[in-house]
């Protein structure tokens, strides 16, 4: 199958096309590299040493004889995005191409505007394009278990039977998200459910739970291939986050009572989720959703399994309690359903000694690389304009421009049209 | 109450603005007058000769001695937003100031990307700046009841309660919406509700149902005061459209069956429900959301009743069913609530015979400006890609130039990242 992997560079991106290009699938990765460009705007790096695209390509070219074409550009540039689909033909498109930190999102208005704009308009400019050109195509969109929030209720794959006032229907399950990133993953779920309805497109929306590891079959086979392993408090996902804190030997950062439950997967799970949305297509006009995660942990769960591998390989791992920056419940129910990709064929990589092991050792090995200034977290949920790590730059950058610079975005996330700060008939 | 109307110089915000001025609340209008923009873009008008600004401001100061004062910019600049709370320091913002056409949101990709960046960035913008330099401002937001569809439950104001498997939750009301404007505004209800439990805002939100009529008292003081009053396809609500209609001797036309139900209000109830939430502001934290309408009419229903009374005033008046161009329900269940605002105090205007007749009247007073060739529906919501009435000209200008000319819009809806249209290692 011809698949197209947007956002092919990034972390699940690049272990998605790799995993599939393996299966004989035709694979081409589309990015930009923003997302090695927001480390540069942060002062963070991932913790694994990762090479240019070009150079990932090429040695996964002569260790496989797998080719894997690229297309260089920015979804949110509809000429771009067409120009691909025109040239490359994708039966299936696997789109990661977003801004995926809730806490980047937090960080001020722009980085907020930016974040929305960003993904909204790129999953737009997608649904028109596979529309004009590609009609038949399968479009197969991450979206997030955080669409739901945390209500008191049972959560459902997408939809849900409600019985009000003696009638009955099946409504869009109602989403709470809780960061401007969580928002703009809604809107885009909204954008694509009506573009199935109005145009027939058949899309499946993967709300996925947290993913921890780096290592899959694929990038293992060279250090040229290695994967992100983001541990800053704005990229990095909190098992990974921890495994380097345990490393050397920073408390653990459970964020409040650690009472917030959430939903968890493997990464090697990731990859073999989105294989098996590719294999079983939704059907023409549509909007199909999955659960994708498989274990419920809460963030103190995490710590502590952290903790305990942590002592196996003589590290003294101690847990300390933040005060939550972000709003949310410390403590809540939860009850998430997560079968559809299970009956689908799913056999999950549960959590594991092994694998904890295997992280906290990739964590040790690359500890000259750690910036351990990057992890305590900054971003407060309650303010609207916080500091980033490198904000004494950019605050001289903007002190000397103005309009669109030192922000570290290669383009203002927005166009403002003209406009006059005077009052006229006052 | 020093009150700031964001879209001030449309059709409910120029009546908005009058009203609450009438009223002894210190007003002042923000507005770019892309509005007027709109029109010279689709070739249109409104049947009523609206002034300028500046003029409708001077007129209604000799008449009334209240001053209006204006800040003339765009909200989804935000440097000029803040500038203009910092400057006027408002107790509450009314924000019509949105890109409100559905049809115009369904032209083509650039039309829907255009909408959906100017409203949720304008929204957006708008919560930081209130956030930053007016934490208590109450800002009363104008959505619409067509973020809720046609669902087959009756449609309660904002929230609902559901129990599901032995568990009870108050959620959002599940959205439905209908096209990529409604789909905006689904995405600025998202945001503003989380803004209000993380910042502590305080929001109103009006889910507004079609408006009819354009006489207030307070435009009716003087020509120069006069109200918008749009009958073309693209931004003609319906019952206005049906007025121009019979007119002119055009027949009705109803789209499909005619049995799409809607909520309905007068423009005199759109201003009382406006200073009713000014006059009663939501908490600290709150997000509120009241259904704005008085009554619920089919499409045919309001054609029966334009019939009837062109026939008491000597039109003779033929109803016509075209293909809908709409992806709706033609005939299905419609129960919404809309009881809080009466609760407040609302004592509706229903649609009357003489409010029918007088809208006849002016469609005829003005009938050398009607364009018939702007009633017929263009845009069809199956298509991706619609001819605008001025299609002609925008072809010629975009060949000519390609990037953001021949649109329209006077600055790019977005702004596209540096990208290459070459595959690179393929």
């Amino acid at each position: 199958m011809k698949i197209a992997v947007l956002g092919g560079d990034g972390y699940c991106g690049w272990a998605t096309a790799l995993y599939l290009s393996k299966q004989g699938h035709e694979i081409s990765i589309i990015d930009n590299f923003v997302r090695r460009q927001w480390d540069h705007e942060l002062g963070a790096q991932t913790l694994t040493p990762i090479r240019p695209l070009s150079d990932r390509l090429r040695v996964w070219h002569q260790l496989t004889g797998y080719n894997i074409s690229s297309y260089i550009g920015d979804v949110t540039d509809y000429e771009f995005l067409v120009g691909m689909i025109q040239d490359f033909e994708p039966e299936a498109i696997i789109h990661f191409a977003e801004q995926r930190s809730a806490p980047y999102s937090m960080i001020d208005q722009r980085h907020a505007v930016f974040t929305q704009v960003n993904n909204v308009v790129g999953t737009l400019n997608l649904l028109f394009a596979v529309r004009e050109h590609a009609p038949q195509c399968h479009l197969i969109k991450l979206g997030t278990m955080g669409e739901y929030g945390t209500p008191n209720i049972d959560i459902e794959e997408g939809y849900i039977t409600i019985e009000h006032n003696g009638r009955k229907d099946v409504m869009p399950y109602p989403k709470q998200p809780g960061s401007f990133y969580h928002l703009s993953k809604v809107h885009d779920s909204h954008n694509i459910m009506f573009a199935c309805k109005v145009w027939g497109l058949s899309a499946t929306d993967l709300n996925q739970g947290v993913v921890y590891g780096t290592v899959t079959d694929e990038v293992e086979m060279d250090e040229a291939l290695i994967n992100r392993f983001d541990y800053d408090e704005i990229f990095g996902t909190v098992l990974n986050r921890f495994c380097v804190e345990a490393a050397i030997g920073h408390p653990l950062t459970v964020y409040g009572k650690g009472g917030q439950q959430r939903g968890f997967l493997d990464i090697r799970d990731t990859v073999r989720c989105v294989e098996i949305a590719c294999n079983h297509p939704a059907k023409a006009g549509e909007f199909r959703v999955f659960n994708q995660f498989t274990e419920r942990f809460s963030i103190l769960d995490i710590a502590n399994h952290v903790q305990a591998a942590g002592k196996k390989i003589g590290l003294d791992v101690e847990i300390t309690h933040l005060p939550d920056p972000r709003v949310e419940a410390e403590e809540h129910y939860y009850n998430a359903k997560h079968s559809k990709l299970i009956d689908l064929g799913l056999q999950p990589h549960y959590l594991s000694e092994n694998l904890l092991d295997s992280l906290l050792k990739i964590a040790v090995r690359y500890q000259d690389r750690i910036d351990s200034s990057l992890i305590m977290p900054r971003v407060n949920w309650r303010k609207s304009r916080n500091e980033k790590p490198q904000q004494g730059a950019v605050r001289a950058a903007v002190a000397g421009n103005g309009k669109n610079g030192g922000n570290g975005h290669h383009a203002a996330p927005l166009a403002p049209v003209a406009s006059a700060k005077t009052p006229r008939a006052k």
